[in-house]
C-alpha cells in the first residue's frame, strides 16, 4: 500500500471532531518541555529564582487561583467564537490551522523571537526568508534577484508594495535632478527599448520607464557618486525626502510641466484595504482609477487598454496597476497574462510604463498546484486528472504562470496557508526596490548590503516588531505541506474540488424557491442569490436574501444556524461588466434598477476552505446537507408554507 | 501571613529555570483539552471525518512521522535563540512573557478568529475593546471620550497615530472650502479662545487650529448636510480624497497662500520608525524638524519652545509634535508636561495649536506604579515607600500624568507589558478621530455609529486582519497582572529597583577600567561607556567598547557570553544637549572631536527587564555577577596582563 496525499491529508489538521487531538497534545507537550529543559540547561549554576517554598505562600497560590480561574472564564467565553474548524462553516477565508502552524507557532512563541534583527532572532530570521523564498519559487521568481519577507497580513504587505512602487516611479525624477545638478550624464533605455540620456527626457518619459530600468539608473548614478555624498548629490532630490509638496512645485519648477497626479489603477474587485492604502500614502482616493471587470469578476484587460489609452493622452502617470488573483468576494483570479501583454503594448504605442502589483493574499498559494514535487510545472493534463475535468483551464494556468512577471506580488499564509494569523508575505521580483525604503537605526553601523540582510532585516520592512512564531508556524508547516501537488497544491485542488461540488449542487431543484448562481468560480468562493417567484422588487430580494443570511450565520435569532456563510453587496459601477447575466437568469431586476440602487444586489458567499467537503464517501455529506439547510433558511425567512411543495 | 505581590511575582513567569513548568503545562493542557471538547461537542451528529483506520495508512504515518521528525528539527534550531528568559539576558526589550499570556495566547490561537469583524471574532474584538479601555483609563483618558485598538506592533500604532493627526490638522481647511462652496457660515474657536467665522480665517490659522475645535466643525459641518450628499459636498475637500499633489495646488489656488510644507516635530531621541512613518506617507524626511534633548535625554522643552517660535514666524504648519515616554536607547521619559505648557504658550502667543503625541511605546505601562487598587492616583510618598527613595520624582510624575492631556498615544503591550509579539495598542483622547480613517467595505452596510464599533472594528484601524489571540493575551494578562500597583505597577517598580542597583554597581571600583555611566535612567535601560587609562582617542574607545560588545553578547567569537548587552551609537546633533557630561566624565574625548565623528560614541546598554534582579537575597547575584562579567570582559579585550590590578 503506498502513501495516498487523501490520507496525508488526514494528519494535517487537528480534525472537525478533533481527532488528532493525541496527535496535537503530544506534540505540543513536547515543544513546551523542550523548551523547559533548555532554561534548566542554561547556566544550571544559576540558583533557583522560585523556590519550593514560595509556592506555597498565598501570595503565589492567590496568583495562580486568580490566573486559573481568569483562563476558565476566557476559555468559557471562547466558546462563544465562530467555529471555523467545522465542515460547516462556508464564511470567511479561514477554517482550520494546520497543526504544523498550531505546534511551529506555540513552540517557538515560549522563545518570542522579533524578527526585525538576527539579535532579536538569530533562528526564526532565517526560517522567515526561506519560507519566503519558498513562496518566491512557487510563483516562479529568480532566487538570485528575488526578495521577500513576512508582514502581519495583506495590508502592509500591499501596503509596502505601492509604497515601494512609487518610490521607484519617481527615482528616474530624482536620478535626472541629480545629475542635472552634477552635470553628469546617464543613458536610460525607454519602455520600447531606446536608449536616451536621461538629461534628455521629459517628466512624463521620465515616470514612465520600466521599473528595471528605473533601478539599473539608479544604481549606476550610486556607483558614479562616493557613498559620503549620497544624501546631499542624489537622495535630496527624492519624494521620499521632500515630500510631496515640496516635490509637486519642485516638479514645476524644474520641468514646468504641469502633468495631472499619478494614479493607480486598481481591478474593480480588489480589496477595500487599497483606499486605505492609497489615502495614506498621500496619493489619494481620487486618484485611483478603477479598473472594470468582466463577467468572471476579472480585471477587463480590454477596458485596461482603454483606460492606458485615456492616461497616456492626457499624459497622466501610473504609478502602478493592481491586479488580484483570488478576490476576497469570488477568488476570481485576473488574466495577469493579459495585463502584462497591455504593459507591453503601452510600452511599445504609448512610451509608457508601470509598475505591475499582483494582490495574491487569497490565491497565491492555489499555485502550489502547478508544482510537481521536483518543483517543475506540471502539465494541464495531469493537473486536471487530479482536481476536475475543466479544472484548471488554460486561461487560469496563463495567469498564475504570469505571476514570475509581476513586479511585486503579495501571498497571505494566513488565508490558503491554513496557519494562523498573523502571516502576510510580500514578494518583489527585483531585490533592489527594497533599498529604497531603508532606514537605518543608530545601533546598526553602515555594513555592506549582504550582511545588512543577513543581520537587520528591520532595514528593508515597514514594521518594527514581528513575531519569529509566524515564521516557524509556516515553516514548518510548509515541511509538511510542500508548496506543490503533495502538499498545499492537494489541499487546495480538493477545496476546489470541493467548490466545484456545491456550485453544481446548487443548481438542483430548490423549489418553490431559486438560486441564481455566479459563474463556476475560479478557486473556491461560491456566490449565489437566492428567490422565490413572488419576489420581484429587488428591494424585496435583498432582504429576503439578508434573511436567508441571517439564518445561516451566527447573527440567526434563535438557536445555532445549520451552515455559516458571508453576504456582500454587488454595486455599481464597479460590477457592471459582470452584473448582466446575473440580472438576466434574476429576471425581474433591470440593470437600470440595480445601478440605481446604492446597496447594489446582496449576494450570498459560501468559500469552501474545508479539503473534505469533496469526499467520495463523506462522514456527513455537508454538500447536500448545505443545499437542504438554504432550502430550509428560505422556507424559514418565506414562511412555513412557502416549503410544502418541496 | 498575607499575600504579597514578591510572592505572585514567582506565579507570574514560568520562571529563569522553568520553575513553573507543572503549572504552564498544566493550563496549556487545559486549553488544549477544552478546545478539543469543544469541536466534539459542536453538531455532535456530524460523522467522525478522519477514522482510527485511517491512521493506520501509510500516507498518514507518513506524514505524521514528517511532522514530529521537522518539529524535531525546529526544536533544536531554537536552541541557538536569544535566552531572554535569564538573568544574564540584558539586551533588548523582551524578557519573559507572563504564563497568562502565554496561555490566553495558545488558548485562542486554536480559534484564531481575526479581530477585523465580531462575524470573525465574536470574543477577542470585545476582549481587544475591553484592554484598550483599561489601558486608556490607566493613563487617565475619559473612557466615555477616549477609543483605542490594538495593532501588530508600536510602527503601525505610530503611522496611524500621525495618519489622523494629519487629517485633523486639514479638516479646518477642508470645512472651510466646503463652506465657502456652500455659502455655509460655521463659527470655530481659536486657539487663543476667539471665536471666528471659518470664512475669515486664511490657511495659516485653519492648519493652526485645535484637534478638539477641528473635530468640532467637521462635526457641525456633518450635520449641516445631509449624509447623502457628504461625498459631494464635504469629503471631496479633504486631503484623503484629493491627495497631496492636487491639494498643495489646490490650496495655492484657493488661499493664494504659498505656506512652507507642514512640518513633524520629533524628540531627537524618537524611534528610527518615526523616519519610515514620515516617508510613507507622504510627508517626507525633510520635514521632520528634530528637538534636541536636555541631558537627561528628554526632549528640551525650551528647544521646542525655540522651534515653534521659527516655525510661527515663518508660518509653517506643524502636524504633530511627537515626545517619547521610554525612549529605546536610554528609557527616558520626556517632560510631557512641559510639552503640553509649551503648546498652551504657541496658543496663546501665536495662535498655533498642533496634535500632541506621546510615543509610550516602551514607557506606557509604567503608569500602572501611579495607580492604586482603587484605580486612584497613588501619592509619591506611597510609590517611593514601594520602589525607591528618589524615585519617581516629582517631575517624572507629572510627565506621566501628562499622559491623559495628549491627544494621543501609543503603548505597546509586548514590551513592558510582557506579552508575546504582535501586540501594539494606540489610544485617541477624542473618540470622533476615528472617523477620519474610516473606509467601508461593500460587505458592510452603513449603520449608526454606535453598532458600526461593536460589529466592525476593521472600519477605523489600518490593518485588515489581526489575530485575537493577542488581545485574549493581554486581556488575560491584565487580569493577572492588573495596572496598578497590584500589578503591573508592581512589576515594573522591580525592575526600576534592579536598575537603580546596576547602574549603582556601576560605579563601584574596577580599575584599572572605568565605567562611565549616563544618568540614572528614568525607567530601567542602563548605560555606559567602559574605558582605559590607555586609551585615548575616540576611535579606540568605540574599538574598545564594541569588543567589550562583543564578548556579552552572542556575537561572542569564542564560548557563550556571561551576560547579554546590546550597544548603541550616539551621535552629533541628535545628542547634543546631553553629550556634554558624558565627555566632561570620559576626560580625553572633545565635543569637536565627538561631533565630527559620524560614528559618534559607542554606549553599551542593558535593558533591565528581570524583576529579580534587585532581590534582597537572590538565588545568584546577577548585579555584582554582571559588574565582575564586565570587568573580565574589559580584560579579554585589551588583554589578559591587563587585570592584575584588580
Amino acid at each position: 500500500m503506498s502513501a495516498s496525499p487523501y490520507d496525508a491529508l488526514r494528519a494535517w489538521f487537528l480534525g472537525p471532531r478533533a481527532e488528532n487531538a493525541d496527535l496535537l497534545e503530544r506534540l505540543v507537550t513536547e515543544a513546551l518541555r523542550d523548551h523547559v529543559f533548555w532554561r534548566r540547561n542554561y547556566h544550571p549554576e544559576d540558583g533557583v529564582v522560585i523556590r519550593e517554598t514560595d509556592k506555597r505562600t498565598p501570595g503565589y497560590e492567590d496568583a495562580v487561583a486568580t490566573l486559573t480561574q481568569e483562563l476558565m472564564g476566557l476559555l468559557a467565553e471562547l466558546k462563544r467564537d465562530v467555529p471555523f474548524f467545522s465542515g460547516r462553516y462556508k464564511g470567511h477565508m479561514v477554517w482550520q490551522q494546520t497543526i504544523a502552524s498550531q505546534v511551529g507557532y506555540f513552540a517557538a512563541m515560549l522563545y518570542n523571537p522579533n524578527n526585525v534583527t538576527t539579535e532579536a532572532a538569530p533562528v526564526t530570521t532565517r526560517l522567515e526568508l526561506e519560507v519566503a523564498a519558498q513562496l518566491a519559487r512557487m510563483i516562479g521568481y529568480d532566487p538570485a534577484r528575488s526578495w521577500g519577507h513576512l508582514t502581519s497580513g495583506g495590508t502592509v504587505a500591499n501596503f509596502e508594495a505601492l509604497w515601494m512602487a512609487r518610490n521607484i516611479v519617481y527615482l528616474p525624477v530624482a536620478a535626472a535632478m541629480a545629475c542635472r545638478e552634477m552635470g553628469l550624464s546617464l543613458e536610460v533605455t525607454r519602455p520600447d527599448g531606446r536608449p536616451a540620456d536621461i538629461g534628455e527626457l521629459g517628466l512624463h518619459d521620465l515616470l514612465g520607464l520600466r521599473g528595471t530600468d528605473a533601478l539599473d539608473v539608479w544604481q549606476s548614478l550610486r556607483r558614479a557618486v562616493p557613498r559620503a555624498e549620497w544624501h546631499e548629490r542624489i537622495d535630496r532630490h527624492t519624494l521620499a525626502w521632500a515630500g510631496y509638496q515640496e516635490y509637486t512645485r519642485e516638479l514645476g519648477r524644474q520641468f514646468g510641466d504641469p502633468l495631472p497626479d499619478g494614479v493607480v489603477l486598481v481591478a474593480a474587485t480588489a480589496h477595500y484595504s487599497w483606499e486605505k492604502i492609497v489615502r495614506s500614502l498621500g496619493i489619494g482616493s481620487r486618484q485611483i482609477v478603477f479598473v472594470p471587470v468582466d463577467r468572471h469578476f476579472r480585471l477587463d484587460a480590454d477596458a485596461l487598454w482603454e483606460r492606458l489609452a485615456v492616461l497616456g493622452a492626457t499624459r497622466t502617470p501610473v504609478l502602478a496597476c493592481v491586479s488580484v488573483c483570488g478576490t476576497t468576494e469570488e477568488s476570481a483570479v485576473d488574466r495577469l497574462d493579459l495585463v502584462l501583454e497591455v504593459r507591453e503594448r503601452a510600452e511599445r504605442e504609448l512610451g509608457l510604463s508601470f509598475h505591475v502589483h499582483s494582490d495574491a493574499c487569497y490565491g497565491g498559494y492555489a499555485a502550489a498546484v502547478t508544482r510537481a514535487a521536483d518543483g517543475t510545472r506540471r502539465t494541464a493534463a495531469a493537473i486536471r486528472a487530479d482536481i476536475a475535468a475543466d479544472w484548471p483551464d488554460d486561461a487560469w494556468l496563463r495567469s498564475m504562470a504570469a505571476l514570475e512577471r509581476a513586479d511585486s506580488v503579495t501571498i497571505d499564509p494566513h488565508k490558503l496557508g491554513y496557519v494562523p494569523y498573523p502571516a502576510g508575505a510580500i514578494l518583489l521580483r527585483d531585490r533592489r526596490a527594497r533599498e529604497l525604503v531603508a532606514v537605518d537605526p543608530p545601533y546598526l553601523a553602515p555594513t555592506e548590503e549582504k550582511a545588512g540582510e543577513e543581520r537587520f532585516i528591520g532595514r528593508f520592512i515597514f514594521e518594527g516588531s514581528k513575531p519569529g512564531a509566524a515564521a516557524a508556524a509556516v515553516w514548518l508547516s510548509h515541511k509538511v505541506l510542500p508548496l506543490d501537488e503533495r502538499g498545499y497544491g492537494f489541499l487546495i485542488g480538493r477545496t476546489v474540488a470541493g467548490a466545484r461540488a456545491l456550485h453544481a449542487a446548487l443548481g438542483a431543484d430548490v423549489s418553490p424557491f431559486r438560486v441564481v448562481r455566479f459563474p463556476v468560480p475560479d478557486i473556491n468562493v461560491v456566490c449565489f442569490v437566492t428567490l422565490h417567484p413572488s419576489l420581484t422588487a429587488l428591494a424585496e430580494l435583498n432582504r429576503f436574501n439578508e434573511g436567508v443570511y441571517r439564518q445561516l450565520s451566527l447573527a440567526r435569532p434563535v438557536g445555532d444556524p445549520e451552515y455559516i456563510v458571508t453576504r456582500t453587496r454587488v454595486t455599481s459601477p464597479h460590477y457592471d461588466g459582470a452584473i448582466i447575466p446575473v440580472l438576466d437568469e434574476l429576471g425581474n431586476v433591470s440593470y437600470d434598477v440595480w445601478r440605481e440602487e446604492p446597496g447594489g444586489l446582496v449576494v450570498l458567499r459560501a468559500t469552501v476552505m474545508d479539503p473534505f467537503l469533496a469526499e467520495r464517501k463523506p462522514a456527513t455529506d455537508h454538500v447536500a446537507g448545505f443545499v437542504a439547510a438554504l432550502h430550509r433558511a428560505c422556507g424559514a425567512v418565506m414562511g412555513p408554507e412557502s416549503l410544502t411543495d418541496w
